[in-house]
């Protein structure tokens, strides 16, 4: 076993899957117009590993010998830095797309493995030793994973069980002796279309009258049944020119709806079946994890939004205007906050079941609803400062063919900057903030990983009240209580 | 002399205009797969004007015969309120575009008749006369007009006769006996390639040493030496299946940059020459009628957002969740202040030079401010109810194609609705808040009309400080000054 | 039966009303130090309609002869903007701090007029009549009124009825051939201690276990069984020298806890009585009109906001700096939205019940949310113009002893202003912003009148929701439900 | 040479200062019914380092003997801690009023000393040694500093020496073999009432003209011709009873006007004496440290306001409303993100000049303006769970007098609380939020050690623009620059 290759990576990906897109199977994902691009986005990551350069920080030696980083459970603040570090890297590689094939797959694994030996314990199985054995195999294999979680929830006002049809959350169907047969759909799977694995993890807590939907599990993408419907959302981009569109024409993620159509699971792959107490610490103790990975693949992405508009402003010549100085500290305290606020909840790590480290949920999750919530107006910070160039300016073909290149170059020109360079900047910054990539951006921060009011409720969970009332209660003269 | 048809106004534009698309020369521009959409959805404006229904509030009838109501300059409050009930009344018919192909030549015409008999009495000069002659012209024809105002403006640092390239602003170049000639080019000319004129107006108050880019004049589209470079933005969406993008497949406003490559004006067609400190005086003439016309355009559009945060929370089953109530009393403040603040504008609006009635524009200007400044805060909120499926979801073929489609129509069913119900609920959405022509509203918000900080410039030009002032002393107990 | 003196009115205060101050009973309210003033700052009402100035404003003449125009039933926007005009002169003579004895009592008056004959017509109760015979008596005899409404509400997580203590709300404990007798508090009784009457509304709908609880009615001040414990909340203002505090050595308005210690109503006088379906309506019904009245008073206090940042920007020599610029348009545009909205909402005004015209819901409420919601952050920027002396400056001694006022009168000099009328100015302005009144605005902005998300419900409530989806549902190409 | 004692610190106060308050000469500030309170309040510092439960934290013993931790120079992050978390404890102590009387003299002894070796570098002055002196005294001695640098300013738009009065900033008038004559004043010196002596730094960069206002000094507070105008802000709180005021009761800090009528200053005692050059890093010197004091001090006042709201929430029996949480999540993120930051910006500190820490500029500032910023809103969020209650409350003799006591007792009962102890925790959070020590937190929030401004453009000044704009330079295609 040892780290793969690109090639060796993108070579797995040509089995029999199932994906469709735009309504049609897909014979090889790696040599689609769209789904190829993911798929060479995400071999990002295995280039970093053999990039000596990178070298240190991507991969870790062991007594389980040499594996990615991404495999390494973290036990301390440094391995939570360190792991920040290693996404922020490969993300900013991606041109500010985060790659993902091993981060949610690993921050699942992290919650599966905290939270297996708490349900052996109550209920006498032996899911602990198979997560572990699952780990092995694929940090051994240095596999890709995608993670599904998110059921597609039909009425959300409704449980699943109170649901019209039964499958709008992914439930057991069967319980066989060699394994369950499962049914339903999971929304919003991110790589799928490129992952050697699928991990499945229950969306929320269940009661007891939701235990069939109490359930976690792992196959390969190549299990029968499993029917992975790759969304259409931005098909153009991948098709189009990188000098029309340079980050979305050679990044690229797919997500699926992902259909269960009585897929089986041998046992040996199954985490969770029925035991519905453990369905809510199992989707919180992936989340603790995951929402860490999110804060710190935002990163780049905020720092090329702060980039972006000192970059403009400076071609523009309104760098020293008092409103454009303004809107830049805006950026920055956006941008800087983030990242104060994530490497402080890794410093503020501790180990928790299992010796596994995760970072301080209160600030993980003020740094997730930062950034949610003023991504927009960071946009719109960037869009101002930028011009409405962004979207009424020339195409790829107006910028190669000379009888309309010549008025382009001539009348872009700017601040100490040709037509030339300053439309190459406008063009990465339409692609980063007014595009179909930039609208995904924005859905994005509002959704994935959590949403707003999942922080919030986070948050909430995660500060010390007590402490604080007791503070006014003294001061206030009350008694203790 | 009468209204025009939609064919006629079509078939005009099929003339020896030089439009480019993609660098290469556009033959017909009706017939052009992108084109051809916005001049289709520019028609709406002769098709509103046939229809019964309505008529009476397209069309006016007095001593100078029957003419569209864009024509009728305004004289009170109530003219200006039809004229506001047109604009929205049409851009509803656009499906939250503009159609623009009048109201901004006339906003422009008004500016243009308010300020040509100033220029007169100061330079005695005849352009009041030229201005009322073309007003005619254009009114009598139906004509569909274009406004260039915004130069190119190279370092926005400097002034125009500054920048290293003498024709970063549009300036005469030379003074003939029958006209002048002009060079340069303007950005962001909306709805060029599909209009019948052009009107030119200077973006700025020009100093002495900038007479020469002191110029207003108006050129049919076809005029030799005008070229029209076509924006690529959003090339796909007029292309795409209905199916997919609802509004962008059948509605589409194209801007140009716009060049004048030594373009000749016969002086019957020039209405600044020269005349500089009219210049700032001519921009924002224009631009207190223009503000107005943008904030009764973005009615329809903030209606959508409320109607569409409204729908699908209903169709998600989380309109009764307080996160959710609240987002949409946001949702709901936001359009109605600037509905409030519109009309209110209006009903203060006072006759200016010539009795000519504009707007009030300390309202005018507070309320396109919030609309701009709350545009991307709207935005989020809708993304944020209608979910992560607005970037997840299927394209036409997956909705068409039995093997995809059952599965889709299956688990999108949400409260009360059918699968197939909220993917058209989420389409829309989709297209209007998560796609190329979401991010050229964002950035429309931000840039058309005025930039937020022309706008805040504006509120405090237009406030009354001494009365506010003179309170304050009285109230201090200080000598009134 | 006339329009009464200043002097009448204050002497009309001279009576065995029950007022505690600080624990002790108050024997003649006009002569106390802080309660006098609130007193005399009310007087302000029959002194401005004394004045030839202002007496048509103030003053109408009808059939019922002549009369206080805050006891005109409005009809009509007309009505509804003459009503706003005067309680903003009224606000303004009393230094941005309402005058209320009027105000309120008239809008509670509306909403009874409004809602009695509903009650008669459900129960086949006379009270129309009584409200009637009431309100004729109280504009006769040019009364001031005060309004309770809030109950002290204990825990606000229940209902009345399952309190520990059935006093917390204000109920019936009593019914009698002559009458009713009533226990309990209310709060924030404002203006009580110097009114002639007290009006008492139920302050939320009840359910039939709750129906001695939905009671009003309206007794004289001096009434037996009537408890006033006035607040002392600002206590020093009123004996504070105006030089130190110019609005509050003034003008104070108080507030009572207002306890009903088995209080006797004769039934002439009881406007509402176990009708427990009626207590909402009857709430409401006050609320609509009295919420109007809160955003007209709250006109002065916000143009002193500017008129205050306006003129210290200008004495402290930064009025061009670009931040200042900044938050002087946002207090412009904070203060003219709230007036905006403010006439827009009296402009769509139409007849209710009884042919009572009441502004429109949607506008007064998104008016007083706006208000309320964006004072804290109107007094930042006042306080952030104005300079930290607002609470390091001198106080009145400092500037009449001469050993200690030639340091200041030099000191404080500033951008063409001398060191006195700069301590002027900011003395008004700490007393605005930065004093205990200036906390009871805060607290008042957030509290009177409704809190936040009392409005936040009601523009819910008023927003025509059907209307906004539909028009989603038709370019979504969704069939019309 | 030892630590002192209280009593010995109140002693020393006792000296022949010439302090004003309210006009009048105060003959011994701790006997002044206000200064005296400020005085006790800042002997806190002294009780603490006499608790045996936090010796630890305030002592610190090297060669230099034992002494007062915060005399200790920081050398790197875990110093800044310590720091900081003495700081926290002692405002806590204080009642969320910070104590300062260390604090702010040991920030401006970090920068002379900083500072000083250049200038000594740069002129062959002996300032360094004079400095090292003077420090070593004041740590020896345990003594109190204050701190002025704030000038009057007069007309701020201009410098010093174009002022229409040369004192508006503070001078050297004359140059004497033995010392150096000043005149002027400061505003806003904090603690100078009782403090032993008085660090006097230049508020601004100073350009060659304005060499004679480039100066920096120290002198005992009982200096001849040093004349203390105490601010009458706030009087009334420290002669209220602790039942009706808790905090103002007993805490108190002092600012005054601090006048320079020639004041002689000997060479030993003079730090800056014309370089004008040093005068602005001298005064960011100080401001990078005292700015990181700011935000330490800042900690226990802001978890005081979240301690507030939850406590006055679960009272109100509201905790669960949806508005409410909301509100909470948005305290705590306000008030845990500022002690993200600053813990952050600890951490991140580095060595300066002879390897003196200072905190992170960066992250302190962006700390500092989130304080800022959001302080408004903050308070707004508390006194809207608090509810009107705070500014219509009883005064003490309502709760002592047993008349009317049993009223309040009686009416304020809330959720599972009796009405006295929910009085006693709504008398606090009025003193907090609702009170001239509130509307004093507000504006100091605001002013104190650097305004919004201020911060900002440190932020501006410390971000690493040449990073991101390279990051994005490079994802453009732009050639590195």
């Amino acid at each position: 076993m040892a780290l793969r290759t690109p090639d060796q990576y993108l070579k797995s990906l040509q089995d029999n899957r199932t994906v469709y897109y735009r309504g049609t199977r897909v014979p090889d994902v790696t040599k689609h117009s769209v789904i190829g691009v993911a798929a060479r986005h995400a071999a990002i990551d295995y280039h970093l590993a053999e990039n000596p350069e990178h070298r240190d920080l991507c991969v870790v030696s062991d007594e389980s010998g040499e594996y990615s980083r991404y495999y390494q459970i973290p036990r301390g603040p440094e391995d939570l830095l360190k792991r920040s570090q290693l996404i922020e890297l490969a993300t900013t590689e991606g041109a500010t797309l985060v790659i993902l094939i091993k981060e949610i797959g690993t921050d699942a694994l992290c919650g599966l493995l905290r939270v297996s030996s708490s349900i052996d314990k109550a209920h006498n199985t032996t899911y602990a030793k198979r997560v572990q054995t699952y780990y092995e195999y694929c940090r051994d294999n240095d596999l890709a994973i995608a993670v599904a979680q998110t059921d597609v929830k039909g009425d959300r006002g409704l449980k699943p069980s109170a649901q019209t049809d039964p499958d709008l959350y992914v439930r057991i169907v069967e319980r066989r002796p060699d394994g369950i047969v499962v049914s339903g759909a999971k929304s919003h799977t991110s790589v799928s279309t490129n992952a050697n694995e699928l991990i499945v993890l229950p969306t929320r807590a269940m009661s007891e009258s939701d235990q069939d939907y109490a359930v976690s599990f792992a196959v390969p993408i190549d299990t029968p049944g499993l029917v992975l419907l790759a969304s259409a959302f931005d098909s153009h981009g991948p098709q189009t020119s990188p000098i029309e569109l340079p980050i979305s024409a050679n990044h690229k993620m797919m997500e699926t709806t992902t259909v269960f159509d009585n897929v089986f699971v041998p046992w040996d792959r199954v985490f969770l079946a029925g035991e519905h107490e453990f369905a809510g610490p199992l989707a919180l103790g992936f989340v603790e994890h995951h929402r860490f990975t999110a804060i710190s693949y935002k990163l780049p992405l905020v720092d090329a939004l702060v980039g972006s508009a000192l970059l403009l402003a400076d071609m523009n010549g309104i760098s020293r205007a008092g409103h454009v100085r303004e809107k830049l500290v805006q950026l920055i305290s956006y941008a800087e906050t983030l990242r104060g606020l994530t490497n402080y909840a890794a410093l503020k790590g501790r180990p928790r079941e299992q010796g596994i480290a995760s970072p301080d949920p209160l600030y993980v999750n003020m740094a997730k609803y930062h950034f949610a919530h003023g991504y927009h107006d960071a946009v719109r910070n960037v869009q101002d400062i930028a011009g409405g160039s962004l979207v009424t300016g020339p195409g790829a073909e107006d910028l190669t063919n000379e009888e309309t290149a010549r008025y382009y170059n001539k009348y872009y020109a700017g601040h100490n900057v040709s037509g030339e360079d300053r439309l190459k900047a406008l063009t990465f910054v339409k692609n980063l903030v007014a595009s179909e990539f930039g609208a995904y951006q924005e859905v994005l921060a509002v959704h994935a990983e959590g949403s707003l009011e999942a922080e919030k409720q986070m948050v909430a969970r995660s500060y010390d009240n007590a402490k604080a009332i007791e503070l006014v209660k003294r001061l206030a003269g009350l008694k203790h209580s």
